[in-house]
Order: C-alpha cells, then sequence, then structure tokens
C-alpha cells in the first residue's frame, strides 16, 4: 500500500496573508451597539478566525494576481469566499448533519456555544459574505457580477446541492461519477469560484478565466481526493479532527472507489492539470503552480 | 379584559400577487441536471411557496408603486425578501431553536423532511435571494445597492442578530426597550427593507425613502404587538400553529409588559403614526394604508 509520502512540501502561502487577516477581522468587528450580539459576534470570530490555509483566498488573490489586477482590490472576494467556507463548515458539522465535535483540533461551534448560536453564526456569516462584496467591491458591474457568482456557488446547485448529496450518500454505494458530482457541487465550486472572483476584479479576458476555472475545476477534485486519502491515512493531530469518518458514516471514497494507489495517481495526473490549464497566464501563474503542488502533497 | 375584535377587515391582498407568486415558483424552479437534489428542491419549495400573506412582498410593489415605479421591475426584490422570510422561519422552527412542528397550520419544514434537509433549504434559499438579486435587477448600481440592504437587513445586525438576542431572553424579564429592540431586529429589518428596497428600483427621492421607512419601522412593531396578542389570545385553527408558546417558551411578551389594553392602545397609535407617515405619498400610498389597517385589526 502506497504510504502518503512526507511532507516536502512546508505549508507557506503564496501570497501575503498579513492584509487579507485583517480585512477579515474587520469584516467581523461589531460594536456595542449596532444590534449584533456579543456572543453572535463571538461565535462568528470563533468561526470565522480559525486557524487555518486560507486557501480559498489564496486562490482569489493569486488569481486576480495572475491576470494583472491589484491583490488589494481583489480583498473584499477573499474575506466573501472565506465567509462562505467558514460558514458551511459550521452547519456541516451540526449534530443533524456531520455531527462532528472537532474541526481543526478545535472544538466546533456548536460545541464551543450551542447549537442554536452555531446555527445563527452560519446564517450571519453568509449574509455577511454579500454584504461585504456588495459594498466594498467596486465598480458596481464587479459587484453584482461577484454576488450572482458567489450565490449561485453557494446554492441549491452547488455547495448547498453537493452537502444535500453527500449526506444522503451515506451508507449507499456510489459510482465514481457520482462521487465526483458530490465533490463538484459540495468543494469544487467554492474552488473555481475563488478563481473566478480574483479574475473578475482584475478584469481578465475570458481566456484567462477559462484557463483558472479549469485549474479550479482539477485542483478541487484532487484536493477532495487528498482529503479521502488522508482520512483513511492521517492521524488526529494531523487532520485536527477525528480520523476514519467517512468509513463510520458509510460515505463512498475515492480510496474505496479507486484504491489507494489509483486515487494517488489520479491526484498527481489532476495536479499535472491543473499546472497545465494555467500555463498560458506565463510567470504570473507560478504561485498558483506552488500551491496546485501543495494541495498534491499535503499530508495534514 | 379587552377582546380582540372579531374580523372585520378580510384579508385581500393590496396588489395583485398572481405575477408575484409565478415569479417566486419560477424561483425555485429546478431541472433534473442542474446540481440541486431533488429533494432539496421539493423542500425549498414546501417553504417558499407555502400560503402565506406575503406582506413582505407586498410592501416591496406597493413600496415601489407609491413612488411611481414599475411594480414588475421590483418582482425581483419582491421574490428575494420572501425567500429570505422563508428561510428565516425553517431556522427559526429547528428543534435547537424554537422548536415547532406547525406553522401555518403544516409540519415545518424538519418535520416534513428531516432536520439536516431543513438547515440546507435555509441555507440555499439565503444564497438563492441575492442571486435573484444579482441576476435580475438593473440597473447594476440598483442590484449592488439592493443586495446591500438585504445583506444587512438579514444579517448579524438584524434578522440574525434579533433572533440570537430572542433566544437569549427565554424565561429573562425584559424592559419594554429590549423587547423592542429585539422585535425591531428579528421582524422590523426584513420590513423596513422590503420597503427600501421597491422605493430603490423606484429611484425614489430620499423623502419618500424615509417616509416609507418611518411607515415600516411603525407598521414593523404594530405587527409584533398584534403577533404577542393573538399568541395569549387565538387559537390553533387561527394562528395556524400552537398557541400559547410564547408563555412556555418564557418569553417577554408586549401584553405581558403592557397587558393586553395597552397593548391594544399602542398597536392603534403605531398604525395611525404608520398612515401619518406615508401621507406626503398622497393617494399612491392608499393600498399601503389599507394593509396597516389590516395588520392592526388582524386576528390570525
Amino acid at each position: 500500500m502506497t504510504q502518503i509520502a512526507p511532507p516536502t512540501v512546508k505549508f507557506s502561502p503564496q501570497v501575503d496573508l498579513q492584509k487579507f487577516e485583517a480585512a477579515l477581522a474587520a469584516a467581523v468587528q461589531f460594536d456595542d451597539v449596532d444590534g449584533c450580539p456579543d456572543r453572535l459576534a463571538d461565535g462568528m470570530r470563533y468561526a470565522l478566525l480559525a486557524p487555518g490555509k486560507r486557501l480559498r483566498p489564496q486562490l482569489v488573490m493569486l488569481a486576480a494576481q495572475a491576470c494583472g489586477g491589484s491583490v488589494d482590490a481583489a480583498l473584499p472576494a477573499a474575506v466573501a469566499v472565506e465567509m462562505i467556507h467558514a460558514y458551511s463548515l459550521v452547519h456541516d458539522d451540526l449534530p443533524a448533519m456531520d455531527d462532528d465535535d472537532l474541526r481543526r483540533g478545535r472544538p466546533t461551534c456548536h460545541k464551543q456555544f450551542d447549537e442554536a448560536l452555531a446555527i445563527l453564526v452560519g446564517d450571519a456569516l453568509q449574509a455577511q459574505a454579500f454584504e461585504v462584496l456588495a459594498t466594498q467591491l467596486t465598480p458596481a458591474e464587479t459587484a453584482v457580477a461577484a454576488c450572482r457568482e458567489l450565490a449561485t456557488a453557494a446554492g441549491a446547485r452547488a455547495l448547498v446541492g453537493g452537502q444535500a448529496d453527500d449526506l444522503a450518500a451515506e451508507f449507499q454505494d456510489l459510482t465514481l461519477e457520482q462521487l465526483q458530482l458530490i465533490h463538484a457541487r459540495k468543494t469544487g465550486a467554492l474552488f473555481r469560484v475563488s478563481l473566478k472572483l480574483g479574475a473578475l476584479v482584475a478584469g481578465a479576458a475570458a481566456e484567462r478565466v477559462q484557463a483558472l476555472d479549469e485549474y479550479g475545476t482539477k485542483l478541487g477534485l484532487a484536493f477532495q481526493i487528498v482529503d479521502d486519502l488522508l482520512d483513511v491515512n492521517g492521524t488526529e493531530a494531523q487532520l485536527g479532527k477525528t480520523p476514519g469518518k467517512d468509513a463510520r458514516q458509510g460515505k463512498s471514497t475515492f480510496p474505496e472507489l479507486l484504491g489507494v494507489e489509483e486515487s494517488r495517481q489520479r491526484v498527481n495526473e489532476l495536479i499535472q492539470q491543473a499546472r497545465d490549464a494555467v500555463k498560458l497566464l506565463g510567470t504570473a501563474a507560478e504561485p498558483l503552480i506552488e500551491l496546485a503542488n501543495y494541495v498534491g502533497q499535503r499530508t495534514h
């Protein structure tokens, strides 16, 4: 059985995340009289400002950069996708859903606070994502397009639809195609829209948007297969969550369908395809290639 | 003790809702290959297309009309506010939240389907509201402003914040001011943004926007006091839900704080204030006045 390679690529962000972290924190800064209850604010900060790789924000910013745009101008979009991501994790972890106690090594939001607050934290973060886009992106055409794209990616045909099918698939045997369709929506859509928003903010031509979308599609699938491989092989310390959960939930996984070796092979192929997709962007795409390498080789 | 007056104002919509209902249904029309699972689509339709008074959509359309705008142009905004409203009800009813089995005389979404699906239905409806605005409103400046306003009204400082405080207030004694602040966010914000979106679509001048906002503030509070009065006095058939729930949940109510007589008086004063607020809109505001009268006198 193929071992997961020891970490050869240390995770370092491909873009300076300092401004991003500041923007993220600012977006969930509430004052005493603005109507946001303290505990709700605490919950939103707990969910959003948790340590994380910030993959999706990086994709936004790197896409903008790769298309000759300004990383700073892309910050609101980076914040918004991370908010959608964070909200979706909070809801996914709920008892009625995946019922997880731990995430990224810490108690999940509903364990740290309570279930009602966690539901509301997720709800508020989703609204806030659109507020950030609609308040901070310019011009209006860019802001509208961003809202439209993110709403679609966050919605019933993508993120939420994927999660619904993922839950329904527990203890069912899926075909490879069905499994891919779940993950394309549950994970891939947000990866792809992250890149799309970055390209949008940069005013990129259709060709570049398409290249980045191709990259995102391949990267998203690779990411998920690696996730599945880690769930089989990883430890709680590495994963930051309880391992072997997929098996206990009876979820079909790529290793289960393809075997570990073949899954590993697929990851390598997909990462190569992701790299190839952004060739036309030239040297500006190098950070995206580094990111793809990291995804393909990550062990946690 | 003052009796609730027998129904003198039969509920009839103040605007033709046929086009609205068609637009609402169209917004949750999914096809087999678009990525939205059937059961999720069913849940969204169950939640959104349930029989209802469509108060908030009426406010959108009547505000547009009162400001000399097109009701048709306001339809996307009317659909969007009803989606936010419907989503918030689905989540409010969840076991961890208000834990209601019945709403509008039917099983709540999580009873009809299951809790996980209900969570996702709410999530998807919220995203869809922004998708509708960002896809269907023009020009871009109007669409962006609408997204911004609805996101704020749906967010941590308003709708969700109000719900968080409402839950936290169970079995606590609130002051009148605290109670009003909860309801201003939990109910009032969506009333007000409905009117604002209608005015926005009509390109209304600031003076009219302000008048409608005043109307919405008064109407929203009156609506909630009547709601409280009905919970004390209504029957399950009238209410479509289990009565006396406020008391069982230990929630402070207006009748509890002010007494039924005084509460009734306040409603009358607020409805008068709502009527006064829209005087400057002339005859165009008559349907809004009729709506206010209905709210003030409703018995179910």
